[in-house]
């Protein structure tokens, strides 16, 4: 076993499905919209600029990202939408909340042999607290979990607080997801290890530039080998 | 001083004023639906109605609160609502979201005389993570809490989980909160000590009866004195 004790895995587009429900729902919002607006407008692109206003605001979620979806369809209509149109865009909002949790391929094999190795466990991941915990409980995969942490913003200062409250030092810690802006930079910046496994789809908002020499993984289930080397 | 090592706070209406600003959009609420209703319709009943039928789904906070407002005020009307009202109801989910933090009469001398006493003090709440985490910096408290703890639901499995992770038994723990049914009962279920301090307004969801014999303070201010008693 490796120098490594605790594994920090991300959550959305990690373990399960997350960003592709936001594509198709935002696909339907486009629809929905564009009869409305003559064809020069870039619906699409309405919405991102109101998601990013308002992230400050809201934070990330599917609850945040519904209610600019409203505030986007009627300004990008001036008020022209009909309420039919609004109702359901409301009940695609809640559609992905409801949605059953969708994991990723071989992501219960895997987070069951680092538990069975002996590697303590931790989620990291940003976005609604109660719908998050919900995913989680609905993953079935709970009992291989030491515990989990909803944090607002995943930068180095979280990091730091995280690792020291699981009672380690940076170099025992290895965070292991998606998004280079959120789960690979900051820990490296701490002194943490980090591993990437790239999802084929990445909200604009979470990309970054890196010199190469990040850790990359095609696919989740080389993760254990790749820890019991480092 | 007493047994008690760690005192938990509640957050809404027991730190800062919360009830008071759904109430005031609630109204707003109402008078912007009820133009588009006959007279025999409870606007107010539909939208708790909506809002108890979410829960589940939204979790607690303004975020969801809004867009049952937004559900609520198309259904009611049978989507006659205009585009124009369901904009302000946005944006008073919007203002609440940003309105700055309005602390209770007596709470920053209270938590200051309790953390100068040697008390270890934790806020624990309910709601949206990153609204919750946004009072708390805007509330100049943050400085006096060894921590915050975001909770899904106040259950007693939740105050057990709390209370091991702080290291202490729940003899040592007291919870300080407006809400019986979430902050004082389930607290004593586990064998902490809690108290109420009421606030003038309670969303119905929160109350709760009991026999009477719950340690009640008037005002927030009272609780130091009482602590060094318990």
């Amino acid at each position: 076993m490796s120098t490594i004790e605790v594994v920090g895995l991300d959550a959305d587009d990690t373990l399960w499905h997350s960003e592709v429900f936001f594509e198709r729902v935002q696909r339907r919002f486009v629809e929905l919209v564009s009869r409305y607006v003559t064809a020069d407008v870039d619906v699409a692109m309405a919405l991102e600029e109101v998601n990013l206003s308002n992230l400050a605001r809201y934070g990330y979620g599917i609850k945040g990202f519904t209610l600019s979806m409203m505030e986007a369809a009627i300004s990008v209509t001036d008020g022209a939408i009909g309420t039919e149109e609004l109702s359901q865009i409301l009940a695609a909002g809640r559609t992905m909340l409801d949605h059953p949790v969708d994991l990723l391929d071989g992501v219960d094999a895997t987070v069951t042999t680092l538990a069975d190795a002996g590697y303590r466990l931790v989620v990291v991941t940003k976005g609604d607290l109660h719908h998050q915990q919900a995913k989680l409980w609905r993953s079935g995969l709970t009992d291989r979990f030491e515990r989990v942490e909803i944090v607002p913003e995943k930068d180095p200062a979280t990091y730091r607080r995280v690792i020291s409250s699981l009672g380690v030092t940076p170099d025992r810690f290895c965070m292991v997801g998606n998004s280079l802006r959120s789960d690979v930079l900051p820990v490296l910046e701490v002194g943490g290890h980090a591993v990437h496994v790239p999802y084929h789809l990445t909200w604009a908002h979470e990309d970054a530039d890196h010199d190469g020499s990040v850790p990359t993984l095609d696919h989740i289930s080389a993760l254990p080998a790749w820890l019991d080397g480092a």
